[in-house]
């Protein structure tokens, strides 16, 4: 027997190892972003229910996550649920987001919640607790974390993360148009986001395991991919997640220099076209709406297709 | 009587509007931070209650709260709850939270809702719906919002504030050591909180409405008063949200630089010093812990007085 004492010393497997192992196993590192979105979401789901009443919303939005966890769990090592969209229910959606959580890691899923949050000092260290914690309510694996508040803010992230081997991303170069307004200023060294990525990188190495990854990652857009490129050679120790494929347009081939040669060192992220598949006319005329699922696996096992054929 | 055709039609009354009358009302710029931690919290109300167990703690963050309300929720114009503590707790923390908002919003309080989110695109859209839109489930007046992920991305909170008459308080420069990391940097043509403190200012004088005042404001920290002073001239449309000020070290005479002629254009936020002013010395030596909501009001007339005083 196992004593007590012996459970409460364990180290936990850290957060890179655990990523490391799951998309070797699978064989891919696409990250399906859970981001319930009412007017998405296919019509059998949403029929006789009110829009307008959260707690009947939060219950579509569970059965179609739990939904599409059944379609896509067992092809790919994550999931990515986007908070907003469980917030924006109200208390009924986070307890959603908590049953979407459970199922996903009882199908074996690393689950990175995306949050993006940040804050100084104490705040900061109950965002640590809250979702890195050894007793987080959540039971995320990974946070995203935004770092405009400085990098004194992000070491409660860090040591959360190290205690209990869980990880975080944060936010470096994001993938939308306007993120260049701050994050490509021309400071007198270096770029803002350089500068962030160098703090990323410090924490990376000295959280690094066999892997050669660390408890801290960055996320980085797939949408700029001369940046992508820079900032992989930057940040050797760090797992970056990669926003922008698939609805936002960045293509395989924009994403293949995130890896490194064994095809670790990132994940992927697709939301949209993944989930609401069925939307696209390339599944849509072949599964048609009521397949809604069977769409949703199929255009998962041509992203998986494309990125191992672009990294080639 | 009033048709429903004209109620719909009814164009609410803007933040900025609400926010100043007010101040006037109360006659002074005080909002309290609602920071729950357990244990800073006055023993009698955790007597008992299972510290590892979260609905409990909920339960004990309500009273608390509660009782704060009670104690000062007839001082000041505005309180601002911390979402990270109530987070911390899972989904029954944020049941609490829901009825912290409800109750000082019964109170006549404006309240600001500290989550400091943002994101990009459909995301950004979200967190702006959950939080300032008009079925807002949480029903705050004003959501704090991280300008890091670039300027369109602070538009989805513009567009929702403006639609229900809600506020917005964006990051631009903040009061912990490390803020100047990044946001100090020196790009070529002005630093980087200055890049935001520009877009801050457009979009504040964009809404702006008789009291001068914008639905976009910024959140400037009191602990670098010359920044402060030079944030103030450079954002006239904003209202500021001050933090920094008593537990972090500002003093009165570090954020009168903050207001204008009339005592508009700024809120200062004080959280620790006076939820827990029955563990400071001053306070606790007159009331003891057992009359801490006595001790509450006592350090916020006190900082009412002294920020009074600074102004002259």
């Amino acid at each position: 027997m196992v004593g007590l004492g012996t459970i409460m010393a364990q180290t936990p497997i850290p957060f890179s190892e655990r990523l490391a192992a799951r998309i070797r196993e699978r064989r891919n590192p696409v990250v399906v972003g859970l981001d319930p979105q009412w007017a998405s979401i296919p019509s059998a789901l949403r029929r006789g229910v009110d829009a307008d009443h959260g707690a009947d919303v939060a219950k579509v939005y569970r059965a179609f996550c739990l939904q599409i966890l059944d379609a896509v769990g067992g092809l790919v090592p994550a999931v990515k649920p986007q908070l907003a969209f469980f917030e924006e229910l109200g208390p009924r959606g986070l307890d959603t987001l908590l049953d979407v959580i459970d199922y996903a890691r009882s199908l074996g899923l690393i689950v990175i919640l995306d949050g993006k949050r940040g804050d100084i000092g104490s705040t900061a260290s109950a965002y640590a607790r809250a979702y890195l914690g050894a007793a987080s309510p959540w039971r995320g694996d990974a946070l995203t974390v935004n770092p405009y508040l400085g990098h004194d803010t992000l070491e409660p992230f860090e040591a959360a993360a190290v205690e209990r081997g869980a990880g975080v991303f944060v936010l470096v170069k994001t993938s939308n148009p306007g993120s260049a307004a701050l994050q490509d200023l021309a400071a007198p060294r270096e770029r803002v986001y350089r500068q962030v990525a160098r703090h990323v990188e410090t924490m990376a190495a000295r959280t690094s395991g066999p892997s050669g990854y660390g408890a801290i990652g960055a996320v980085v857009g797939a949408t700029y991919p001369e940046q992508l490129a820079e900032l992989r050679a930057a940040m050797p120790h760090a797992w970056l997640l990669v926003p922008g494929y698939g609805a936002q347009g960045a293509k395989a081939c924009d994403v293949a220099l995130a890896f490194d040669r064994e095809g670790l060192g990132a994940v992927v992220n697709s939301s949209r076209a993944i989930l609401y598949a069925f939307a696209r006319p390339e599944y849509g005329d072949r599964f048609g709406e009521a397949r809604w699922q069977d769409a949703a696996a199929e255009a998962t096992r041509d992203m998986i297709d494309e990125l191992a054929a672009a990294r080639g």
